[in-house]
């Protein structure tokens, strides 16, 4: 039997960090053998993608250039890392999959869904996350999360205006597809997110047991 | 008035160094004023994907992800190299360009022509060489050539059935599109093979100068 595929998406300071102790502590509880990873990164060569992707530079990077980028990232981590886990009954749990594409490179730049969706169905294909979990976080309080943070890389230096448009955007992304993505209310104290996030976890295994 | 882009493809051993020297004095003496790039690369950003690409390593490299870096390269080059100096009136020479895609990721290697299609469509557009030098060789003769040098990387370690691939592959690419493609036969003494390429640069800037 395949494994399933979780991926966590959310804005700066949305507190994924605490979310992905949660998940592992829910799923070393149920024992259930998994593999944490995240994106972009994955694999040797994903995560030195990922280097190239993030560093600050003086030459402007192009956005065709980041798109192409995270996806050659996602296409390595796919091929050999997630797929393989998944053909051995692992779960798979993603900081950040495809959602963050369509909203750092699509709705928070005015990028192109149709090149985000020609690329997500060239690298993904079918093996699109079974469940993703997106911690929503109004923009002031994930801003003032992040201020603690002593190393800034390229995206945290976006204005909060970016951020805006990355919070819609990923609403935007639960609108379209409300079976695979839920939302959490991240702007809770964190056992109250810990609570939810375990509580969706609960219902996503039920669900599965049961074929749905 | 936008400056004039040659590209110059060719296999392993094909002589392509020389054939860089010869264009350059040959630009020189008509006092155009030029810009030598290379692919993958010609920016920093570019250079460190090619870096990435052309590194040996232990993990498998997926053929999408290769594909997908590639055109990551060539996003940044055209964005940041290649237009703004045809732009400024510049000729730009490039050493490899889209046919390279075409035959190492595609024909070569069974890759899918559609996928390089749609990738040269958004990250070259109208941007086409105006003219490209197809350096021919055997592939006996490349490869005793290549054989002197001391440092290989991965696609030097490819077999000979591969390079002979490669040779066909780019004779294929100048079938299809003659009149941008211009073989030339490098099989030939040094001499020989310069005196073929300055007739070739002749004749391409004449026809340009006809508006042709």
């Amino acid at each position: 039997m395949t494994g399933k595929f979780i991926s966590l998406e959310g804005g700066e300071g949305s507190g994924k960090s605490t979310a992905i102790v949660c998940i592992q502590r829910w799923l070393d509880a149920e024992n259930i053998d998994y593999i944490m990873t995240r994106e972009p990164g994955g694999t040797v060569l994903a995560e030195e993608i990922r280097g190239l992707i993030l560093a600050s530079r003086d030459e402007a990077v192009d956005d065709m250039t980041e798109l192409l980028l995270m996806f050659a990232a996602r296409a390595q981590h796919m091929s050999q890392k997630i797929r393989p886990a998944l053909e051995q009954g692992l779960w798979v749990i993603s900081d950040r999959f495809i959602d963050s594409s369509f909203v750092y490179q699509g709705r928070a730049r005015g990028g192109d869904t149709e090149k985000l969706n020609t690329l997500t169905e060239w690298v993904v294909g079918d093996n699109k996350p079974d469940a993703t979990l997106l911690l929503d976080v109004p923009v002031d309080i994930g801003m003032q999360r992040v201020a603690d943070r002593k190393n800034a890389d390229r995206l945290d230096k976006e204005s909060i205006e970016f951020h805006e448009k990355v919070r819609q955007g990923f609403l935007e992304q639960a609108d379209l597809e409300p079976e695979r993505i839920k939302v959490i209310d991240a702007s809770q104290p964190l056992e109250q997110v810990s609570a939810q996030i375990v509580t969706q976890l609960d219902a996503l295994k039920t669900a599965w047991k049961r074929g749905v």
